[in-house]
């Protein structure tokens, strides 16, 4: 027979499988729905993989992959939060704590402190993996917006000075991307998908 | 402005984007819908993360999360072949051959050789990390089902030898996981969503 140990697990598994129905604001690059958190966090990981030459030396790769599998479970209580609305951003933190009690808590005991201290990591933004990995998450954004031709920023009325915000920390993980992505923000702003709050 | 090199991965994590909307077989757990094959490279990555116990001693875990990360990506173009079809499976290996050369064919050449070297290395079952992940991408469809209550197995009345050939590689990568494994068919043997053809 299976021990606890196990049925823990995979009861974990099962509940992580409903990271699937949660929606978020980025669409589809074919613009036919809007993606899911679970199939955004395995394109976080590609992005990993693909860009990892772009990290700074020493990034541990595996512990970034690690941080990307575990670091939206808690939307599966608490929701996605878009980044730009403000207001639901204030109960964020305590809605998310509580997510991860009870999600992390079906794992065995040490297991669930080790996850949770995985996506308490991720969120902190200290050390270099969650920094490298947070930057994937904004940066992986940016390109489901561009590839559907404005997505969230056109649908949410999102200005130039937020998104600029919203990438800082690509700048500082992956500075050799930032051109990239300064030349997608200029050229959505120019479309007029990306409010210019910015214009002199 | 950004390079060539970074606009060629840029291109390819754009194009990844499609594997959210190719179909797989398994339901999610609601029975709301199908799985699609980037949604289920997340939950394998994430039962690598979750199971990482039961691997050998030895085992790469960043090599077995990059595989599981690459080892769908030739569906974009060759689709999800249902594992208990076995006429698709005669022609699954040259559709997937050439839309390797397509997808992986988007990123700078060095690196187009080393991700598809990561999915034959995942397609060929040789190395101790192509084991694991090919016991996790079984595993977890045993998980789908089982939790669905049947799932594909009883929507496409596969049989107990079947599953039992199927799911043969976790036996083989990860041992102590397989009690876990003969329980749940035994009890969907019993249920009747999976055909007994092995009793006596």
């Amino acid at each position: 027979m299976p021990t606890d140990r196990l049925t823990r697990q995979m009861a974990f598994l099962v509940e992580a499988d409903k990271l699937k129905t949660i929606v978020r604001r980025t669409p589809l690059t074919d613009r036919s729905r809007l993606e899911n958190s679970a199939e955004h966090s395995w394109h976080l990981g590609l992005a990993a993989v693909a860009l990892r030459e772009y990290a700074p030396d020493g990034v541990n790769m595996l512990r970034v992959l690690e941080l990307l599998a575990v670091h939206d479970l808690v939307e599966i209580d608490a929701g996605d939060t878009f980044a730009y609305d403000s207001r639901a951003n204030v109960t964020k933190e305590s809605r998310e704590r509580a997510a991860a009690d009870r999600i992390f808590g079906i794992l065995p005991i040490d297991q669930a402190r080790r996850l949770r201290a995985d996506w308490e990591e991720f969120e902190a933004f200290e050390t270099r993996e969650s920094r490298v990995a947070n930057a994937l998450d904004r940066l992986q954004a940016l390109l489901q917006n561009m590839a559907a031709g404005g997505g969230s920023w056109s649908a949410h009325g999102v200005t130039k000075r937020q998104v600029l915000e919203r990438m800082a920390p690509v700048q500082a993980a992956l500075p050799d991307v930032w051109p990239f992505v300064v030349d997608v923000i200029d050229r959505f702003c120019a479309s007029g998908a990306i409010g210019n709050d910015l214009e002199r």
